[in-house]
């Protein structure tokens, strides 16, 4: 096993690889030589440079995408926090694996890999608001499954996840690392009275655990859940393999904004891949610095949001990797 | 030929087809039953709903894009308004021509079909700050290439364009039909002194054209090129064939504008693909009504905006033509 302890997987977090310095600087000189007025091509620009950037080359590739998506069941959800049952995150687990969800379509479009994890649906998480979610030894073998689940020779990753309540403990982690209220949102669709709820679980879970709000790791422990966590550590797993990351909504940003609160910068190796319409979700990437790719409001998880963003990425190392110099195709440079 | 006259052009104009409502109203009712919480594909649910419309099929698809790229030379070139010399226009003709441009790379990311028409590249349209830009009979000829490029079988349209100048040109024609100074923006990326001639020749061609700008048709001839003519004519024609358009950058959208001017609701078949960094295009949208998919701060032409979304529409229709109901897939609807 790569870690067997929130302390072994503390380490690894201080030792990260950086991106390749010498394959940025060689792709920025090749985008400055393309058939295109200078920066003309916009934020595609930047981002095929991020993207040759971690995977050590001048030509960067986004052909070998992989999706994986976690779910996990929540002890909070019994206090009313979801419009939907419980029994909706297995039934969604069979949708994905039949290929009836819309992450089924989404990868099948943009040709990604896609994995289903299921996380002990049947074992939900403990109730956060009268004790810790998970034990030291659930929230590893949550991190693991994360962990094992990133194909090193993918060359783009998303992490996607289903779980009913997971708005409320996303909201309650992303509380925990940033502050203040007002992090919960209408998730599926609850009413004035479930976004009470929300809000008041949240509350509950920050003053039940208010021990360990300094340690992004304990946090995850306490008021996180078993796919928020795999998320947590197939990104972590991504960065060590260099490859690059496109973060889902809300959740999937909270799940990754436990790693930027434990190392400044472990996130480098991610883009926001959209704006998501959970109303905290904007708040979330400006804590992170991230500027998403599209706002197009969706909100439904299971990665979508970034799954949907992998074809922006593809446009854009499609035109850096294969479009011609102006030596190359006899323009003249202006 | 479809049409001989500006009249003949104008009489089709006013005869547009309407989309499919049977077909709307059985596509939104299949967006109901999907495994989704109601609307959590935001925007993706009304652009396949709209795509669907268009096709007249409650499932619609984004499998054959048609990409027509048109060139143009512009006598108003002369005058300093571009910060690369015209001869890069046929350059870069060539450059589409042998797969070495972005344009290139996006089709081919997206599955797209790729022409390119060079319209008379040898012969530019008369300066229009002294004469009209063009004859009728070389508005007609320049609006029957378009007419002509589109392929009916397509189940998407983008047309994009090349022709250095011809933001200037754009500008005359957003100024002569929404009216107004400021529509100059930077194209390629002239500067201050640059900027001033684009302005200059922009108001010179209104106070010239002054007795044409309540006829959107003589507006074209008279301030605009063959390329955007000939965008014009193709998304003119993939309305009556019932072939939804995604609108490329501040170009284009100018193109589109003079249907949008001659008949109200003639672009209800066109979405805006993206917001591009030319300075007006948001001013341009915001006037025909348009919210753009993409906002990446391209500022290229060549349809390439466009082409990036469409990876969006496609995610859209896979989504909504793919997907499992919430009773084929066993799943509680909340």
């Amino acid at each position: 096993m790569a870690f067997q302890s929130l302390a072994d997987f503390a380490a690894i977090l201080q030792a990260l690889p950086a991106p390749d310095a010498a394959a940025i600087a060689a792709a920025e000189a090749r985008n400055g030589m393309l058939t295109k007025p200078p920066g003309a091509l916009g934020r595609l620009e930047t981002l095929a440079i991020w993207m040759a950037g971690w995977q050590g080359t001048d030509r960067p590739s986004a052909k070998a995408p992989q999706i994986a998506i976690f779910a996990g069941n929540h002890g909070v959800a019994a206090q009313g926090v979801s419009a939907f049952p419980a029994e909706v995150t297995v039934q969604m687990v069979a949708n994905f694996q039949s290929g009836g969800a819309a992450i089924n379509q989404l990868a099948r479009a943009f040709g990604a890999r896609l994995d289903v994890h299921a996380l002990d649906l049947d074992r939900p998480t403990a109730d956060f608001t009268t004790q810790p979610a998970m034990t030291e030894a659930e929230v590893v073998a949550a991190l693991l499954v994360g962990w094992n689940a990133v194909d090193p020779e993918a060359d783009l990753f998303v992490a996607g996840e289903m779980g009913i309540g997971n708005t409320t403990v996303a909201a309650a982690l992303a509380s925990a690392l940033f502050g203040g209220p007002g992090w919960a949102g209408r998730g599926t669709g609850v009413d004035d009275a479930g976004l009470a709820r929300k809000e008041a679980a949240v509350a509950a879970g920050l003053a039940r655990h208010a021990d360990v709000l300094g340690s992004p790791l304990q946090v995850l422990r306490c008021l996180g859940g078993r796919e928020l966590a795999a998320m947590t550590g197939a990104i972590a797993r991504a960065r060590v393999e260099r490859v690059p990351v496109i973060l889902d909504g809300f959740i999937a940003t909270a799940a990754a904004a436990v790693l930027a609160r434990a190392v400044p910068g472990a996130l480098d190796h991610c883009v926001a891949g959209h704006l998501s319409a959970e109303g905290a979700h904007r708040r979330l990437l400006d804590a992170l610095g991230l500027e998403p790719l599209l706002s197009l409001g969706l909100r439904l998880g299971e990665g979508s949001g970034a799954a949907l963003a992998i074809g922006v990425v593809q446009g854009a190392v499609a035109c850096h990797s294969g479009m011609a110099s102006f030596a190359e195709a006899g323009v003249s440079a202006g």
